[in-house]
């Protein structure tokens, strides 16, 4: 009996930090949609607040009091799961010094402003010496979390759990290998795709229609989320029944909204299909960042790309934009979808190229922790590497390295989770073409089949198995970046012409 | 030195609470304008852990003692006028028990769905028992709060401080006798004001955009709030650079949307117009429920409804409705904006009829508390009063006592600030034609200056002033409710041609 009421107060208590986040979701789904400009700098103040807050009980006497008896005492099979998962957090967490934590969260804030300002200015300088005082911040956090092999490690840690750097090495740079090779073979085609265009104009009301047909075939549910509009496309979740996803329209390029909603859609599907038994604790999460993308990437490119996708909706699509494409025919439309580019962007990058974007990014990271380079000198290995991987070289830093915001949020060793989830894709491609035969599921436009097969294997069991466990309950092997380069080289050694 | 950090502690510890109810605002506005379905349950259990938490902080042994110290130790002037203010919520909230106060609020939420389950069965037996305990709560608070001459006293206060049963009593049954000769009068008028309709077809977006015209035009800043769509009109602030309003489009009846809207604007440009030296302290609020309604009903009544509004602004109107109201002249266009009709619903009232709504209310309210009435003779009661006061009986409780929510959430002592409100806007209005000569200024269409008066005069000054205090050093008079029967002799003698 006493044991039954300890474990009451433990989940009430995880259920009060649960309130502050679903207040802090809804806070910044607010902030980044719908509020009026004039209301959001209280509105951070606010956020700050809440943030603080939650990290405090999380790391409290308390929650660690809990967590040790509770583990000892507690029969529960759900209860020690749930523990598991928190004892992870809270022992991270509490490793780090109050003050040392809050120095850290603050600066984060100003290195978000100084990016912002380096970028209107295109000046790298001006976001350099943050950027070093994050790099130092993580050193400390890697020594004060601790690592058997590197420092890099206990940094991939915080997003994906159970990678290494070891392993990332191996896997990295044989895919590196196998997209420079294909990408030079695609140069060298003969066949031309770019004979037309898609920057037809399609009307934003139009492309919506389309977009919730389809997010509907996904099974996404309307009744427990949302679509809105914001500059950067987001999905977020404010509680298990309200996950909204967020999109923009472009009336002249229709593939910026479908595309990165359908994207967004899958990261939603997988929050929406969570085991509800682990709602209010910290279990009721994505396994780790590498798998959440795994689903967005495995909607978005491997059905929302697919040409038998594209057979059976083109139809609708066409219907849905009664003025425009009339005289493209399949072959280009589904050509141009799937277009190769080298491209500085890494958000408008094609499904060939992503990669490599990733693993710049990652082989600056390492050097960083490691000490072999300098913040300074970022822009020119930015550049050395753009060029020799992709043969494009930035013209400046803001096609370079201040694109994007995660270093200036302080997040290293997050990057690589985005090619993790490409080659989780690639593997729960694989395996669902084994088990539910996919492609005809495609072809018949029965993607809730689908669906319902990503629920059963990866969303179901939200953060309550780690992401290998995952992969190789699901696949029967750990991590295989074969499927990947196979995939890519099977879809675009075809759409090439190469042999 | 220890006193300056004393008042910086206490601000601090304001801001938290303030920091709480914005979240709780947030969340609210969302659960009532664009919340997926299903997330409501969810989202209601966090909105009832904040309302406790707050709850909480504002009666906690801290707040008194901040209180008690900073009063006697502060010579800030601001700070001063922050306790006062504090002091009055605390000396009330930690009067009721915790326990108690713990057991009301489950009661409101249970009464709710009793109300709605009444309304579905249109059986009032199913609520009554729900209003008898919330009753019972309400003599209990007001023996807590205590009181000099009536209980009924104690529950006022709440609303409007101030304000006491035996000044209601006095200008209540004055208006009464007032309004019901006029309304007799007019139904033996023999001009006929009901020979056409305003039922044409209006769209929705060409609505909002007249709308939006009129609110810029009236001063509401865009910038610090937004409008959307929902089922009950209202406003909400979030925080003071967030003051969001919500209107209900009918497309076969323009005036839904238009006088709500005004009418909530009203609200809007109180709260983003308070002084922000009050920023984040309870001080940032209206000074009473009657001066907030004041204000909405100032600009919706007095303005919005005023021949001169529509002198200038009907050009722009009929632009925005191409397809209608092409033949309706200006005279009936404006008589019919101004119709009087009885009717069974309170928010469907007109302008004459409206406080008649409130004295039913207010004198079946007083009779409760005074144990002269049982919660169970309340049905035969409202439909006698409303027969004898309008002439009309209701056919059933959901066009009688079902109507409202405000008893079902134990709200007792706040229907008397809607007339109180209406009495405070013909005052400021009257004051205004002396001072800024306010029917040049809609003649002119220019409604800032008139915005500008009532922030110089009423918003600034957010809690910081009483009720009644503020109404004196305006208008160099208590509150006199003859202003509001002028009008209405005036304005609606014309327009039924009484003699």
């Amino acid at each position: 009996m006493q044991n039954t009421n300890l474990e009451q107060d433990f989940l009430l208590f995880l259920k009060e930090i649960q309130g502050y986040k679903e207040a802090l979701a809804l806070m910044e789904w607010d902030s980044r949609t719908i509020s009026p400009a004039n209301a959001l700098e209280s509105k951070a103040d606010v956020i700050g607040f809440f943030s603080t807050k939650i990290h405090k009980l999380s790391t409290s006497k308390k929650m660690g009091d809990f967590l040790k008896e509770l583990k000892e005492k507690s029969n529960n099979d759900l209860l020690q799961e749930i523990i598991r998962v928190c004892e992870e957090d809270y022992s991270r967490s509490s490793k780090i010094p109050a003050e040392e934590y809050q120095e850290f969260v603050t600066l984060q804030s100003k290195a978000e402003i100084a990016w912002q300002e380096a970028r209107n200015k295109n000046d790298f300088s001006i976001l350099a010496p943050y950027l070093q005082k994050l790099v130092d911040f993580n050193k400390q956090f890697a020594n004060y979390w601790g690592y058997e092999d590197q420092p890099y490690d206990a940094l991939l840690h915080e997003f994906e759990p159970g990678m290494t750097t070891k392993k990332l090495d191996a896997i990295f740079s044989k895919l590196k290998k196998d997209l420079v090779a294909l990408i030079t073979e695609i140069k060298h085609s003969t066949k031309d795709n770019h004979t037309f265009s898609l920057n037809e104009s399609f009307e934003k009301n139009e492309q919506n229609d389309f977009i919730v047909y389809t997010l509907k075939k996904m099974g996404y549910d309307f009744n427990r989320g949302r679509i809105d509009e914001t500059i950067h496309p987001f999905e977020i979740t404010i509680n298990p029944d309200d996950v909204r996803i967020t999109t923009r329209y472009d009336e002249s390029d229709f593939r910026m909204a479908l595309f990165s909603t359908i994207h967004e859609a899958g990261h939603a599907l997988y929050e929406q299909n969570i085991d509800k038994k682990y709602a209010n604790t910290p279990v009721f999460d994505g396994a780790s960042m590498g798998i959440h993308e795994s689903q967005s990437l495995f909607w978005e490119n491997f059905i929302g790309r697919h040409p038998l996708f594209w057979k059976n909706n083109r139809d609708d699509f066409l219907r849905n934009a009664p003025k425009s494409f009339k005289t493209v025919s399949f072959d280009d439309f589904y050509k141009q979808i799937n277009e190769v580019k080298a491209s500085f962007i890494r958000i408008e990058a094609d499904e060939l190229t992503y990669c490599l974007h990733i693993i710049l990014r990652y082989e600056i990271e390492i050097a960083l922790i490691n000490e072999e380079l300098k913040v300074e000198e970022i822009p020119k290995l930015w550049n050395d590497k753009m060029e020799a991987y992709l043969g494009i070289r930035p013209k400046n830093d803001l096609e370079g390295v201040l694109q994007d915001i995660h270093w200036a949020t302080g997040d290293f060793g997050y990057f690589p989770t985005y090619a993790l989830g490409y080659m989780y894709a690639a593997q729960l491609y694989q395996k669902a073409s084994e088990e539910i035969k996919i492609e005809e599921l495609i072809e018949e436009n029965d993607l809730i089949q689908i669906k319902a097969w990503l629920s059963e294997n990866v969303h179901r069991f939200g953060r309550s198995k780690r992401p290998l466990e995952l992969i190789e309950a699901i696949s029967g092997e750990g991590l295989n970046p074969d499927y990947l380069t196979q995939y890519l080289r099977a879809k675009y050694g075809e759409l090439y012409g190469l042999s």
